[in-house]
């Protein structure tokens, strides 16, 4: 089993080393205690004004035309691979505040910190998530009747990832893949843009 | 001291359940190690494309100049308790992908979920993190130099959280507030908008 760590400059947490979003599922059913919690992880994550703007529509393997309605809200690439896994998810992000009907600017922002404890939850469990921004918002809107001023904003296909070595070529390729990010003196600044934060010695690994 | 722990109906990582976002701060600087932990932990997120489009401009109060300047780039109602953490960060989104120059639909969910690893980082050393969305891009962006198609979206004060019962009447008041969230009935549909997923029994904690 290929497990991908990250090649980390700093120590951070196993569970957030650990993630990545595979495009190959074994063919296995969660937990349905397993899937409480990862909403419940969701649940407690910080939100402006505590609005909590994120919410989510569920569809398991289990039940085909749930699955295969909710499957239909993704885009086709999105669909081809997503269809293993046992089960979907829509992220549907509440745009307006409850309390006043005023836009709220951080609402697309608390539905990822949301995700972020789902993703926590989800690694701890043995669980693997990949998160897609291609859906289809219109169509979800439609088939589920998501009311004015919420959003169809992401997708998550959630389950226990595959073995690459037995996926097909294309989807074994890109979960073999060596995970790649930009150094921390890239996007870790002060004084000005663009200007690196000094950083501690690596070697205080 | 006030831990504040999640009264959850599922359980989940206690450093997801125990952590909150407090206004007071104790008045006791961050190590150097723990800061680049924390965005070696943001940096590992999942993004879409992996554009990695979040940013951080940091600055720490041993720097009264720096920290002055990016408190400035908070609300007034926030300078007034920020203004005690060691550790102030900006949040700044990349709206547009570097590969082609389009709009990046997903960037502030990103940026979200950059701050959910963070802020697990962050609670596993015993620290606190409390974002803000009540800031002043544009006086960020004049200040820092913050290029077109970037912009500040939140802030983090960062830091030891105070015992409350030793801060002044109204951040104490709302350190001692209990946390409060929507049961996930409210939030976690299936087949339809509003329909509550079917959840396990609460009995499985």
């Amino acid at each position: 089993m290929n497990t991908k760590k990250a090649a980390t400059d700093y120590p951070i947490l196993p569970i957030l080393a650990e993630r990545w979003s595979p495009y190959g599922f074994e063919n296995r059913p969660m937990l349905e205690t397993d899937l409480c919690s990862l909403f419940e992880a969701a649940r407690w994550a910080a939100s402006s004004y505590n609005e909590q703007p994120w919410n989510y529509l569920v569809a398991t393997r289990e039940n085909s035309a749930e699955f295969g309605r909710l499957l239909s809200c993704l885009v086709e690439a999105n669909q081809a691979w997503a269809k293993e896994a046992p089960v979907l998810v829509l992220g549907i992000v509440s745009l307006r505040f409850g309390r006043n009907n005023q836009d709220n600017r951080a609402a697309v922002h608390d539905l990822g910190l949301a995700a972020g404890n789902l993703l926590a939850e989800a690694t701890t469990r043995g669980l693997s998530v990949h998160q897609m921004i291609g859906i289809l918002p219109d169509k979800a809107r439609e088939l589920y009747q998501i009311p004015e001023h919420f959003e169809a904003w992401t997708a998550l296909a959630i389950g226990y990832k595959a073995d690459p070595a037995k996926l097909p070529d294309a989807l074994r390729e890109r979960d073999m893949a060596l995970r790649q990010r930009k150094p921390l003196n890239k996007f870790v600044f002060t004084g000005r843009w663009g200007h690196p934060m000094p950083l501690a010695s690596k070697s205080a690994i």
